[in-house]
């Protein structure tokens, strides 16, 4: 088998792949942006990967490239695919992860439900979508947006004005994207793994909690107190199995190879709506590490060798994940851990040996168990001492 | 925190230790062998181990020394004590895994039950305790054995004579141990962990099948179907509280600090005998890294930096661990996946990265449920696909 993975990045994703890659043997390199990331200890190379020499001299080195985020620009993974290196997810796939406006188009062409939306290219287009709809709207710039950025509720039709400007400059005619603010119950998210010969492997759908555009915690799986909703085909279905049939759709859809997540609203009013898509391992399966049969991370490798996907079957009736979130400036997580073991021998804790500072994610915190209330209550608990 | 553990010693038990260092944040550091060994990822230095500059030296890049393996001499051992590096186990403990006759005493002044057994200097001691014990005893090397080396069972006085001479030609009047053959009913392993500061965490007792003297399957824990046994202080206890209380004891009466297991032989008549010890991550807990919440790697990592231990706390009802033994010569155990993972995808593949050779570990197998029938079918099945 090709056993040599690459990953284009060193981040706490790339971090996370280290652990199933040592168990199953498989060999892991990264190429980090910079020395000294997250991902350090499997770094073979450091370069900028905008520059395809650097991205293809660390191409020959493994078997297959994953990435560690989504950035990579086309013409580098065209130029990999070109050169016969296997890409997963492949260019035509990421390109939907990377485009909001292609993404919107592609999920209302596979006829998955979408919040309303449009492309606007000027203030007159977003007025008149404020009109139809009460008032008030999200608007997204395309490309280059992540944990809240390049995202903007707006009430005025004139309060993008800076993004159109921008956008006008590059004269390349590119849009905004234009939302309805969906009145959501709460947020799920919904990840599958797929390999290139086509096995799907989907895990619980999820329920994520945001702070301030951040993922803070995830409840694994979401719990059913409103569990009912509209299957894609009209038939009476639950949250859960709506949320799995769309992923589903998506991966297959668009040629997904590797983890993929659907970011779902779920409405008032029984619907369940993407909202976004990520194509690497991602913050809502995290909680997979220590509570599935097999880590979103393992899954990943599996998938982008082509190997047979493992079980996603939870450990325990309830994972909560938390993240942590800065911390006291220039610390580590780990140094508050003879505080936290102590007090919560139970609780699972990562650290993605990142200096703290306000906001940063530095690690997360899981917890897994019977009862989702003492569950919950012990993630947080220990999540918390790291954060004062 | 001190938070750069260093390891002497590159084989599979320091490779393991490589995930659980990642997750919590912790900077691991192998000094191996030989280029290329199972730790290789982690390795900062190549050296011999008998040489005290070359250890001295890697241990001034880490905060606390531990081991792979128990063969650093005790010379080596305590020059790094002397040089203010903390080790653990430190080596008045790690003596007791290193030398069985002293063991042997060690054992039976903590008034903790032993095979019968006597330090013998030739074939008529031989000879006389073969007398006094039906013809038939196990004759010991003090040192230098593992995995059915340096044992050998014998029925004639003049069996062990080349070892007498080995052992006069040494000059340093050293002993065999002899000791009665145990009419066991089956073995069982029993792990704890202990802190510098005291704090001990006993995980479950397990049950070990060996062939050929090698561990080739873990039942975790321990079936009861034959648990009754006589307790330390001759109270009616079940055999896992006997267990539990012989290594509490040992790891308190030695000073072990990391892991600690202790090989058990449960009799016909009810009583639980010490076999070996062993003062690192032991074969009989592989299970713990996919089976309990709290592995044995991130429990010696805990106990090594005298952090708070974790949780033991089995997983599932049962886990079953099966070694690889072996295999097609020159293959590696990553080369079978995609047959193995397709048919057990609930199974966990452990890779040593090592080529394949008759009778060598290469890896291990977990699988873990709530019927243990099905689960040990499972991990023998999935095992014996690697094995062909």
């Amino acid at each position: 088998m090709k056993s040599t993975v690459g990953v284009i990045g060193g981040g706490q994703l790339a971090r996370m792949m280290i652990p199933p890659a040592v168990s199953l043997g498989v060999i892991i390199k990264v190429l980090e942006e910079a020395p000294g990331m997250s991902a350090e200890l499997a770094a073979t190379g450091v370069g900028d990967y905008h520059d395809l020499d650097t991205v293809l001299s660390f191409a020959k080195t493994v078997d297959v490239i994953t990435f560690d985020h989504e950035h990579v620009p086309q013409h580098v993974l065209h130029a990999l695919v070109e050169a016969g290196v296997p890409v997963h997810p492949g260019p035509d796939a990421l390109l939907y992860a990377q485009d909001k406006l292609l993404m919107r188009h592609k999920i209302t062409e596979l006829g998955l439900p979408s919040p309303d939306w449009a492309a606007i290219s000027n203030a007159d287009e977003l007025g008149a979508f404020l009109d139809a709809h009460g008032g008030r709207a999200v608007v997204k710039t395309a490309r280059g947006g992540y944990d809240g950025k390049g995202v903007r509720v707006v009430d005025d039709k004139n309060a993008a004005d800076d993004w159109f400007t921008v956008l006008a400059e590059d004269g390349r005619g590119g849009s905004l994207i234009v939302e309805e603010l969906v009145d959501f119950v709460r947020e799920l998210a919904q990840q599958v793994a797929r390999r290139p010969s086509g096995e799907i492997a989907a895990y619980p759908v999820v329920e994520t909690v945001q702070k301030g555009g951040v993922c803070a915690e995830v409840i694994a799986p979401a719990p059913t107190a409103t569990d009912a909703a509209t299957g894609l085909d009209g038939s009476a279905s639950t949250v859960a199995e709506v949320a799995r049939d769309i992923a589903v759709r998506v991966a297959e859809g668009v040629g997904v190879t590797g983890m993929l997540a659907v970011e779902l609203f779920e409405t008032r009013d029984g619907r369940v709506l993407v909202n976004e898509l990520a194509m690497r391992p991602h913050n809502s399966g995290h909680w997979s590490i220590d509570g599935a049969v097999t880590s979103q991370f393992e899954q990943h490798l599996r998938a982008v060798l082509d190997l047979p996907l493992g079980s996603t079957r939870p450990r325990d009736a309830w994972s909560v994940m938390i993240n942590v979130l800065g911390g006291p400036v220039g610390q580590f997580m780990q140094d508050r851990y003879p505080a936290v073991a102590g007090e919560f021998p139970a609780a699972k804790l990562h650290s993605y040996a990142k200096e703290s500072r306000p906001g940063r994610k530095v690690g997360h915190v899981t917890v897994s168990g019977a009862r989702l209330d003492d569950v919950l209550a012990d993630a947080r608990a220990a999540a918390a001492f790291f954060e004062d």
